[in-house]
């Protein structure tokens, strides 16, 4: 910190009243773990480091350089680099999208969609529907807009859609977010039934649905389910995504398809926010899509995921005590566990992390209260053996509290 | 756009006020004008297409990815990447900053700076104090989070600081925006007594001061002025500045420097802006710093730009008519033209467009009406003899007018 004299500034005075109730977050606290190589972090959502494709990007980013190194230095357009918006709407109209390229908007990581979709919609007090547990980014995000939230339960199937009737019989809802498969933090995902009754209900109230499918291509078993945009019929659905988990997430290169009456409010508040995503990522990932590379390499991922997940299973079913549960994704980088009701989650994560292992409590991803006695793992960030050492860890942790 | 049914959603209904206002803007028409190449633009404000550092830039790119992959394609910091944040930190104390790497924080373009400013600062209604004409973006951004507006007009040594006082008395001011260096759209500079003058005042009426900083390292004749952040010694200062226009803007890398006690606040609203900004990008960046590239290269690019400066004042005095005046802009990209107090120069610019020239007209950059004689020249996207023809079409254009 600098060694400057008393401030000028009472900055308290200054901010807005949105700013007043930020915190360090839970997200930046996982990061920051990443510092200490023997720490086993469960915690973080990171995708594998020994998988990405380095010596594709590696030469995809040479001949980019090489052959178009104006284009892909220069300002672009707000929009997104225009042959990937086309490569995305190609790409979704196959799985049942009704979009063209102008639906389509290029954001930095799926998490900005989020953040544009707070800032266009939400003012204090506004009401927002989500499932609990929900991504925490999505809960920050949408109190830093002074949201109120409006909690409905998932059960194994994902978000009770029978309980949404009431809600939004009594309350002016913004948005119902929600993640339909491989749910972050439990990795569950809605049914087919569900998905046709939310959509049926959200355009009987006139509610948007935000839909973020950060995790739907990470599929192991079972039969792949549609998006919620691809049964879509009368624009109700805003959907979001991202190449993080497919590719790399350090690029930070996501999509928004939305319906074309919000198109340019959401290209005016990306332009606000940051002009446009770097172009060279962009392009990465668009020389990715062009040449058929990234399913191929989407398989792969696919296959070292499943693995993974089958040894967590396999290391909490060895190591975990009796009265611990967690849930059974088909797929996604995530789990969610449930310890006895009496433990919390919270008070003993400085033991997990004095035995070298990390895991995100359950309480951060309600967003009033709930979860003391659950954790959410993450098993696609470490080979199978180190998995089996982590759950280790964690299970003598329990034990003793 | 989509053949969907009519949709099942108000959206207007749902929107937040602050998303009422958007529209269209002139940045994206600019940016779309980019697709006819035979317009010559002196709209936007793009860097040479001739000048990018292509070798080095690919030579970094490869390295980076053979050697340290991972780390590159993994998710990071919101904060930014610790070694860049280090380079940088330590170049601004090189110019006389009290700051240290806790108070550096990368972001997405210098234009992420401003939106976080204004999502953290900001309610409808709030002052804000800035000169006019000013940039057309802090203008939108500001606007969006609703603020008022206060001007204060500028002359040829930039923001009229006398006429500081007796706004600061009568309002509670949030922050006074100011480019005082090589400032958009006039290319003036805020003079060293005046930089004295408004921190005096700042710190008097504990007023912030954000402090932008894009072009200041552009500079082709005179004397160097320290930033106002190198005068401040008492933190009111928060100053953004970014790598688009000393090394590429399509790369998206800005940095804030800001007092200790903002950066909790900042880091966390960059957080759920976009979690962090790209690595890649980031990294070569700090290549360019690490190996001393980017002093040479800003060096190459002054020398080019301040020959299309002089190249654009002798093409002026050559083809425009009596009574056009102009900035006499030391560095930047930017100089301001005057026409006839009866011209306007939005009416003229389909005119303009016809003759295959485009400027930005002066009225973008006033929040509350002016400047409708004036228009905003770039000089740094187009050789010497292009700008000699975009010239002559634009003085054809005003002469008939």
């Amino acid at each position: 910190m600098t060694t400057q004299s008393p401030s000028a500034i009472d900055w308290e005075s200054k901010l807005a009243e949105r700013a007043g109730g930020l915190y360090g977050s839970m997200t930046r606290k996982l990061m920051s773990v990443l510092a200490d190589p023997e720490i086993i972090s469960f915690g973080g959502g990171l995708p594998a480091w020994d998988l990405f494709p380095l010596d594709k990007i590696r030469e995809v980013t040479d001949e980019l350089l090489r052959t178009d190194g104006p284009l892909t230095l220069q300002y672009s357009t707000s929009e997104g680099f225009l042959p990937l918006r086309e490569q995305v709407a190609t790409r979704y109209r196959k799985r049942g999208f009704d979009v063209s390229v102008d639906n389509v908007m290029i954001v930095t990581g799926a998490m900005q969609g989020i953040d544009l979709v707070g800032k266009l919609f939400l003012e204090k007090g506004d009401a927002v529907v989500l499932g609990e547990p929900t991504f925490l980014t999505a809960l920050q995000t949408f109190s830093f807009y002074q949201a109120r939230f409006l909690s409905v339960p998932l059960d194994e199937h994902g978000m009770r859609i029978d309980r949404l009737p009431e809600i939004l019989e009594g309350n002016d809802v913004k948005f119902i977010y929600i993640m339909p498969t491989f749910q972050n933090p439990t990795g569950r995902t809605l049914s087919l039934e569900r998905r046709h009754q939310l959509l049926e209900i959200a355009e009987r109230y006139g509610v948007p649905i935000v839909e973020d499918d950060a995790y739907g291509e990470l599929r192991f078993d079972g039969d792949p389910l549609p998006p919620l945009k691809a049964l879509d019929t009368r624009g109700s659905v805003i959907y979001m995504s991202s190449f993080s988990k497919t590719l790399s997430p350090g690029l930070r290169v996501g999509v928004i398809l939305a319906p074309g009456a919000l198109m340019e409010k959401l290209v005016f508040a990306k332009q606000i926010a940051d002009l446009h995503t770097s172009v060279l990522p962009q392009r990465i990932v668009h020389e990715f899509l062009r040449r058929d590379w990234l399913d191929p390499h989407i398989c792969r991922i696919v296959e070292a995921y499943r693995k993974r997940r089958d040894a967590m299973f396999a290391a909490m079913k060895k190591h975990f005590p009796p009265g611990v549960s967690w849930s059974r994704p088909e797929g996604g980088i995530f789990l969610w566990v449930a310890l006895p009701k009496e433990m919390d989650t919270d008070a003993i994560l400085d033991g997990a992390l004095a035995e070298k292992v990390m895991y995100v409590p359950g309480s951060c991803y309600y967003g009033a209260g709930g979860g003391t006695n659950a954790l959410r793992l993450n098993f696609s960030g470490y080979t199978e053996d180190r998995i089996n050492v982590g759950i280790e860890r964690l299970a003598k942790v329990i034990k003793r509290s």
